[in-house]
């Protein structure tokens, strides 16, 4: 079943340039039917789905992937409900393209208005996930641009049968099929050749860990948006509130932890270190959290909790586990805690817990990542929470986009200058 | 005179990172003082300052340098003293540092808002222009930015002495000079280096053409936006006002043939070719201009007309002359005038000239560029014009920023988020 016949990349992504043009000027109405066809699509074929999505489920059984991976590549019946009702929700937003952002009369008199447009082609790189690709080709649909969808391997036959229904449903509504473009191809190489389609690819969203990022860093030519990993901490601050601290760390941990926003460290300040942190560990170990932990953490557990613990090594304060696994460090100040973070985060989501006004802020001002937290779990990073709806991935960078992407990050904007002959 | 000392760019990016989390937690006060300074210091110093630029000169003129280049590269009192008027108007200006931009209390109740915060290191890569090294490094101290200047080997000395004053002044402001980055070191491998410093530097401009951007497109691991070449195109539509269109057209190219946002190509509706042709040609020549035309030009000039032109070749359609020269074609429709934009323009200012309604929209929609104008010259792309204050390059791509580049767009945001002890 799996197609590796040889794929022409170029091709592909020169089509959706061309579609892209038609996209950008559609009028809203043609889109948003375009969004209703495919809720009605996936709706109508959720047993096709259902059985390619089986496939996938079975092969990636027999490869051991974990159980978290596995969660995220299930696509039951009510999972595709729930995905076509975030397509007629999207549906039912305002479009973004053609809003008049802003504008005014020039000295000169010349009538000035910044324009919201499409980009053009988005190219998406995900992983496990498959609803991924109904979601990203919607809000692309819904923003006028034309998608690049290149799924993990581990979801390869569930993310073709979705695109496939979303292309058919938007040529349906009368806009041209190649709008939705689907790498069907599991090839490394095929990869690295859309990142340098410089002329046709306006913007690659990478949604993946670390090594994703390194090598999109290395190879990219076109502009990317990372949308990578989060090496999120909760920092217990002297003022906690240890009860508060406590549901947040342990939330933060375990709500999700195959997420990018759950949190992967736990940093403690020394002179709460030793009320705290037997609690939390009691709270953790019996969520089934293995510790990685330091000397000092060690020194404030109780006897039979250092047994349930293990060491933590330096590479365990830089890793994203996606697991339920957490690294604990005791430290001596504030300052050492943001140096910390600094040092291991990723710029996603970092918290502190504290009740002292004066350490939030120096918190907040001094750690440099897309969302801050004061007293509240990392997991709320979200599209949803944040009133964005739906969101394209969580930016951990700082152009263009910083935080969760919804539909107007998928924008650009254009200048439209009238005059009555101005000349300089 | 010239230091080709090896030049450690790791070392020099890592401080003006580090500096960089200083600059960003600064008041606005001690910004603004650091930019009065400079201001001061730039008038003080107008003497050492104009001295080096006659040596950059003389170097200039020995090597051939156009005229136009000459002009850019020109450093006299009364232009420091524009630079410095410059910056003092900067300092008047509101911080864009520290704005909200938006925020809402969440459905969970989490108070959220979006706080305006610096990129950190912004490096700067500029060609002739010395005034470029106080402009851009007094739009990043005010918007908390660290600045790396990587100016053009023939302004070397002018540069020099440029950047030593601002850190002088911005270290005389109490902010660390380490802030202003200068790479003393005209060697291409130096700037390999710093597009490879994905961790200290998080955002390169380029200010030049084509080839400049290629190499960066080739070279680049950190961020880019490319203030790129201007292959800007005049269309002068079938209802056309012709005065207005000759107007339009030799204002475009000639009022400064030097800088991105004049005119290359003068695009020409065969309905109206033989009335505007001769026209426009005549008011061409008369102000130097070289033309390069098509066969269908050709049959609409004055005898005397054609023996003053030469033959298009497809090059100079893709060609950014930069100079007093313009390549001319008839388009047989509007479609086709947008078919060759499409092809050669680098999508920075576009203009028509009509007094139709429809093609205007047409024009406008279809066109994808930063800055598309009716019945105006394309020259008006420019911060000061569009009401941005001092800009610091004008953006030929998409993403972060489009057209003319301001303080807002050195900037990103940062999700900061209260709660009380809130999980999901």
């Amino acid at each position: 079943m799996k197609k590796e016949s040889p794929l022409d990349i170029k091709a592909l992504a020169q089509g959706a340039k061309t579609a892209s043009r038609v996209l950008a000027l559609a009028p809203s109405s043609r889109k948003d039917r375009a969004l209703q066809r495919i809720a009605e699509a996936l709706e109508q074929r959720v047993p096709e789905i259902v059985a390619q999505n089986r496939q996938d489920m079975a092969a990636g059984r027999e490869k051991g992937l974990s159980e978290a991976l596995l969660d995220r590549l299930l696509l039951a019946e009510e999972r595709v409900k729930g995905m076509a009702d975030g397509v007629r929700e999207l549906a039912s937003f305002p479009d973004p393209i053609g809003e008049i952002v802003g504008g005014r009369r020039t000295r000169e008199g010349l009538e000035l208005e910044q324009r919201r447009v499409p980009l053009g082609v988005v190219a998406v790189i995900y992983e496990a996930r498959p609803n991924v690709t109904v979601d990203a080709a919607a809000l692309c649909v819904k923003t006028g641009n034309s998608i690049i969808l290149r799924g993990g391997g581990d979801a390869f036959l569930s993310n073709q049968v979705l695109s496939e229904i979303v292309a058919e449903a938007v040529y349906a509504a009368e806009l041209p099929k190649e709008c939705i473009g689907f790498v069907a191809s599991k090839d490394r190489a095929v990869l690295g050749d859309l990142l340098g389609l410089t002329e046709s690819v306006d913007l690659v969203i990478p949604r993946g860990g670390e090594k994703l990022k390194q090598f999109l860093v290395e190879k990219a030519k076109v502009p990317v948006i990372y949308a990578a990993g989060g090496n999120c901490h909760v920092y217990v601050d002297a003022g906690a509130d240890l009860d508060q601290a406590v549901k947040i760390a342990v939330n933060a941990k375990v709500d999700r932890p195959g997420v990018c926003n759950s949190a992967e460290t736990l940093l403690v300040h020394s002179s709460v270190a030793q009320d705290f942190l037997p609690l939390v560990v009691d709270e953790l170990r019996a969520n089934g959290v293995k510790l990685y932990v330091d000397e000092e953490t060690k020194a404030v557990l109780r006897v039979e909790q250092v047994e349930q613990v293990e060491s933590a090594q330096e590479v365990h304060y830089a890793t994203e586990f996606l697991a339920l696994e957490m690294a604990v460090g005791v430290v001596g100040s504030l300052e050492e805690a943001v140096q910390h973070i600094t040092r291991y985060g990723t710029g996603h989501s970092e918290a502190i817990v504290t009740q002292d006004l004066e350490a939030s802020r120096t918190f907040v001002d001094a750690v440099d990542a897309a969302a801050v937290y004061v007293n509240a779990s990392t997991r709320f990073t979200d599209g949803a929470v944040y009133g964005l709806g739906a969101e394209i991935g969580i930016s951990t960078q700082k152009l263009h986009a910083r935080g969760p992407m919804g539909v107007r990050e998928l924008t650009s904007t254009k200048y439209v200058v009238k005059g009555r002959g101005h000349v300089r």
